[in-house]
This record gives structure tokens, C-alpha cells and sequence, in this order.
């Protein structure tokens, strides 16, 4: 079997990606090691930029992210109870729209199917060869038989546990790594959101998000220790917990309901350089991962696709190498931004149980300067945005 | 002997007070433990915020500041090669003056000197008394006799090490404090500066500031280890070690010369609440300290004296305690913004033995945000030219 782009994993990015190439006239196939039901099952962030719906433009999968997707024009910031709306659109003219990746994923899913492009479920075993040479391959195990496929590129969207990275030599790869000392408990319910806009609360029991996927169904998440299991957390002793980490008048308004979903998920923050070895392409979890304080793991993935999207349709159409030769670059220049954000995000709106009377200090006085200083609030703004693409 | 204000402390905090009230007819004293000539010799910092050139300006002694003083529309700041200017005419249409703190200590003293007010200098064994009763008074010792000065309120401006903060009671002071695993080295020396602007260059070797007191008096600083000693350093190691930590430009730009002074400094953060006790009031580096990076010292002592002159005109001419009610709170404020600016500064721009690949990668990262970022720049900007009074 032959492509032009292998890309492997069906996640966000890989669809995505295979939308981009497909529209634009160049042949791809998507290998995922699990079924596509598993993949929708996976409950993700719901934050996108513009900068990724834009991509989803691109893609053409835009009608029921227009039809259901929430327009969010700020959210708010709260620290030990001292509360401050950021205001998007004020500050920075722009804003976000909230639409779950889980329909983001379908949505893809659907028009991908709509265009007849191959999708492999459960292709297991998945190895990459020659990725250094002008003939790189796939080889992949579907019911029970090896199956090899030739391409002229392999685009890695396989996620931070995926082949690809380490197909790359180590000795070539740089990678940067912070892992913090908890983790986030979310959990999905069909209520109503607490408040319209998200809600980022620091608390002395811990941090809260309160977001939410439509106007019916709430996200919400708890810092805790990363010792906790998931049997720890009843329902009920989460909304109880949620409760007391909220301000007053929130906590008044929550609306409680059996969960949907509930489940621990470590927060790290990872970053791998080059994130291109000869015709392989990294995109996405598979080179980097940000802690989810701000949001912008879809939207890294998002913007790593439209550059090499980019890169590819210049490579096919104009017989051009500079997009693929600048891809890594260009990519990190917007991920390690990004990767800042979210790491000033979680530090400063974490509980930390090692910090000292003067790093609590500087985590409120980061936070008051979000109130004190037009700048400092506009460069939060920007960030969370999204970053130029 | 009697005032209404005893002001401990002959530095330029002290000055500047004394002659603000004086200026306003409140009667002061100040008590000083050393000569005039040896509070002259310190060398200090010479980068003045408009809040200050305004604080001289309302105790009438910027003649001498308004012919020397060298206005700064911008500084250069230097991340391991990569430059970036600062321009803060454009960014935040301000500026700063450049005016050493030795200058600004003569003016005080000589415009105090003209006014006749009182100045005791070798005043020994200094003791406050009765700091939070109707009575507070001042204890001496001045060519052998103890001496006695009553009155209404005492300013503590005698500094770090000063006898005023000891007075408050431990269970009332709170302290915050980082010391930084470095020192600075400083030389002083007669050649011109080897840019117009000033210098902040972060390198492998460890941070450089090429400051100035005039357009041919040149202050130049190297980050050391702590365990140096300034018998380490001859002139000459030291302008090897300024050439080697400089950008080929500004390294090839440099005039060197023998140095007037040379020393060592730890660098500190540290603030102390509140910064009132019944009558007693803490003003400056006897309240807090930053590091020297950005320039804030002589600026925070000069807004604390702005908000305690303020208070007592009002208290003296209003009968009103509302600014002394508040002049510990006020004053933070903006202490805990310079706080915040000067440890952001010194993090971003040093040399740490201790830090990991993330650790430098976020440095790093910092930098870039006021190359890929207005807001991240003028946030820089606002602080460096001072935070709101």
C-alpha cells in the first residue's frame, strides 16, 4: 500500500491534519491503534482558540461548532477568594470559543468518512522505518496480518505515549521536562455551568476549574494529590469539595448531578527538540505536553498541523522544502510560548505545599498584578487567546 | 529637647522627609549614627523614577539634578548574546533619570544645611521609647552624655541594620526574605560609560550592568559568587571578566581605568509588615529590601518618605489621621509591586548554578516574551520607570 502522508493516530490532530492534506488534493492515511469509539471516549480540554478554528475552517468542519460552540468573551480569576474578570475582548479584542474536543473529534471523524479517506482502526503494533531516507514506511499488524504501507512522509500525531517519538535516536532529540506535584480530578455531569464564563480559582484547599462543554453540561476539576484514586472521590464528597473551594455566590449557584465521567489525570509539562527527523513530523502530545491550566493543548496541536499542513502543500504544490526545513522552528517558537503560559498559569493559581511566606507572597502579588497593571492583564489575555499564529 | 518629628537616620530617606516636612513647618530633628562624610561615601544606586525627581522636586533641591541628571528614554538588555532595547519613551512615554544617590544625599544635606534645620550626627547608642504611647521619645548618646529628644512622631530611616525595626515587638512584625545564592561586584571609575544607556546583560558566565553617575563616571557591576572576596578581584580581572560576559560591540566599545571603589554586595529581598507601629513609622531599606536589579531601592525610599510626608502634613495641618491610618497599606502596595519586579528581574537575568534544562528553557522564555510581545515589553517598561504613586 502506498501514500504520500502516513500519519499515525486519529486523535485532534491527526484528523485534522488528514482534513488539511485531503482538501488540498494529497493523498493520506491515518493509522490508530484503538477503535474510534475508544477515541471519542477520551473527555479532553473544550477551549479553542481562534487560531484553531481557524484550522477547522480550513478542514471545512466548522457547521456544528458555529451552530453549538459558546462564544466566551472573558473568564474569571480568582485568588483566595479575591475575584477578577479577565475581559477578552475588551483587553484584546478577541475571544474564545468553548466546544468540547470530544466533538471537535467527531466532527473530523465525519468528514473525513463524508470524503471517503482511509482511517485504519486497531493497527497495532505500529513501526516506523528508514524515516531518515528518501523511502520511509509503516509497518502495522491489522487482524493479524503484517501490513506494510510506503509514503513520502510520516506525520506523528500518536500523543505523548505514541511510536513516533522514540523512533527518533535519543541522541538527537532534546527533551525538557517539568512534572508538578498533583494532579487534576475532573469530572463531567449534565448540569448546568456554575457561571457562564469559566471560572480558575485558587484556593488554600486547592485549585478549581469550573468549565463546562454547552450550556447543559459543566466540566469541572479539582486539584488533589496525586496519591488520590479515583475510588476516593465519591460524587458527593467531590461537589462538597467543590463547594468549599469556590467563593460564596458560586458555590450557591452550583447545580450538583451524578457524574458522567470522572477520572485523575497528572499534570506535566514536556517539550521534545528537533520535532522533525528526516520525513517524520511530530504534531502535537506527541512532542510536547502543557499542563491544562490555560487551556492549550488542542490549540498546540492545532497550530503544529497548520504548519505543517502548510509545509506539506508547499512541498506537493510548489516543489518547495522551506516549510518542511523551518517546520520544527517555527512550531517552537509558538510552543515555548505557550508552554510559559501554562506553567505561570499553574504556579500561580496552585496550592503548593512546599512554598515558603515569601513564594506565596510573589504567587498573590503575581495575581494582583493581573488587577493592578493594564499590561499585565492584556498579556494574560493575549496568551490565552492564543499566541500569533 | 523636643519635635514633632524625630527622624532617625540621615540617609537620603531621612533627608528627603526632613525637608519635605520642614518645607511644610513641621518641626523635625535627625539622629544619625555616623559622620556626613561617611553617609556620603556609600556608593549606591543612580537610576531615578519620576516619583522621586517629583519628591526632590517638593523639597526644592533638583537644581543640581536638573543640570547633571542624564534623562534615559530606554536600557539594553542582553540574554546570552540575543539584545533587545527597552524603550520606554515609546512603550510607556516615560523616562528615567540617571543621578547617583551620593549626589542626591549632598543636595539633601546642603539644601537642609541652608534651611538651619537640625541634623546630629554621631549620635550613638540610639533607643526608641514609648513608640506606641502619647509620648514616644528618643534616647542618645552624643560626646559622652545621653541625651533625651521627646516628640510626636518618630520616622525610622536608619536602614536594614538600622535600631528603629528591632523596636517593634517580633509578635507584631511579619518578614518576608530570599537571599540569592550571588553577590554584585561594583567598580566605580572615572571613564565613560561604554553606552549611553544602561547595560542589563545576562551571560554564561554570569549577569553584567554597565550603569553610569555621569558621562564620564562609569558603575559597572559583575554577579559573583558569595564566597568571593574583593582581594580577588583586581581592576584588571575585573575588566577581563566585564569584556568576556560583553557583546563584541560593547565589550570593543569599553574604556577602562582604575577604579575610585570597589565592594561586594549579597543580594537580598525583603519586606517587613506592617511598616507602622503606634508612632513609630518605617520607611525605606529599614522596611524593606530588593535586590539591585532594576534599580528600586532609593526609588521605594523615596515613595515611602512621599506617603509619610503626606500623612503628617495632613495630620499637622488637617488634624486628620486618616494618612497615617493608612500609610503602612499604601505603602506596601506598591513595595510588594517592586518587590514582585525586582526578584522577576534578578530571576530572569542571573546566572543559577542550580537550574535544570526547564529551568533555563523558561528563562529563556521570559526573555523572548518582550521580544514577541508589546504588552510583555511595556509591562517591563511600567516598572521599570515606576509603578503608580
Amino acid at each position: 500500500m502506498r501514500t504520500q502522508v502516513a500519519i499515525i493516530g486519529a486523535g485532534p490532530s491527526g484528523l485534522l491534519l488528514g482534513q488539511i492534506l485531503a482538501k488540498n488534493g494529497i493523498d493520506n492515511i491515518i493509522l490508530e491503534r484503538q477503535t474510534g469509539e475508544y477515541v471519542l471516549g477520551r473527555i479532553r480540554a473544550g477551549v479553542l482558540e481562534s487560531v484553531t478554528v481557524d484550522g477547522l475552517e480550513r478542514a471545512g468542519v466548522t457547521d456544528n461548532l458555529k451552530k453549538h460552540g459558546l462564544v466566551h468573551d472573558g473568564c474569571e480569576l480568582v485568588f483566595n477568594g479575591k475575584r477578577h474578570r479577565i475581559d477578552f475582548k475588551e483587553l484584546v479584542n478577541r475571544n474564545v470559543v468553548v466546544y468540547g474536543q470530544t466533538e471537535v473529534t467527531r466532527d473530523l471523524m465525519e468528514a473525513r468518512a463524508a470524503l471517503g479517506a482511509t482511517t485504519i482502526y486497531e493497527a497495532s503494533d505500529v513501526k516506523l522505518h528508514d524515516v531518515n531516507t528518501g523511502h520511509p514506511y509503516v509497518t502495522y499488524t491489522k487482524n493479524g496480518q503484517e501490513q506494510r504501507l510506503d509514503c513520502d512522509f510520516i506525520a506523528g500525531c500518536d500523543g505523548f505515549h505514541g511510536v513516533s517519538r522514540p523512533t527518533i535516536p535519543a541522541d538527537i532529540l532534546k527533551e525538557y521536562e517539568r512534572v508538578y506535584p498533583f494532579g487534576w480530578l475532573g469530572l463531567m455531569s449534565d448540569t448546568p455551568p456554575v457561571a457562564e464564563e469559566l471560572i480558575y480559582a485558587k484556593h488554600e484547599r486547592g485549585f478549581v476549574l469550573c468549565s463546562q462543554r454547552s450550556k447543559t453540561r459543566s466540566r469541572y476539576y479539582l486539584q488533589v494529590p496525586l496519591t488520590d484514586k479515583i475510588e476516593d472521590w465519591s460524587d458527593e464528597r467531590f461537589w462538597d469539595e467543590l463547594k468549599a473551594r469556590l467563593y460564596p455566590e458560586a458555590a450557591a449557584n452550583l447545580v450538583t448531578g451524578p457524574s458522567l465521567e470522572k477520572s485523575i489525570a497528572p499534570l506535566r509539562s514536556f517539550v521534545t527538540e528537533p520535532m522533525r527527523y528526516g520525513k517524520l513530523f511530530l504534531a502535537g502530545d506527541a512532542a510536547h505536553i502543557v499542563p491544562p491550566t490555560g487551556a492549550k493543548g488542542l490549540n498546540l496541536a492545532a497550530s503544529d498541523v497548520l504548519y505543517l499542513s502548510d509545509a506539506l502543500i508547499e512541498y506537493y504544490q510548489q516543489n518547495s522544502e522551506a516549510g518542511i526545513d523551518t517546520y520544527s522552528e517555527r512550531c517552537l517558537k509558538r510552543i515555548w510560548g505557550a508552554e510559559r503560559f501554562s506553567w505561570y498559569m499553574t504556579k500561580m493559581l496552585h496550592t503548593f505545599e512546599d512554598l515558603d511566606d515569601w513564594d506565596r507572597k510573589m504567587q498573590e502579588t503575581e495575581f494582583n498584578l493581573l488587577l493592578n497593571s493594564e499590561y499585565g492583564a492584556k498579556l494574560l489575555a493575549e496568551n490565552y487567546v492564543g499566541l500569533p499564529y
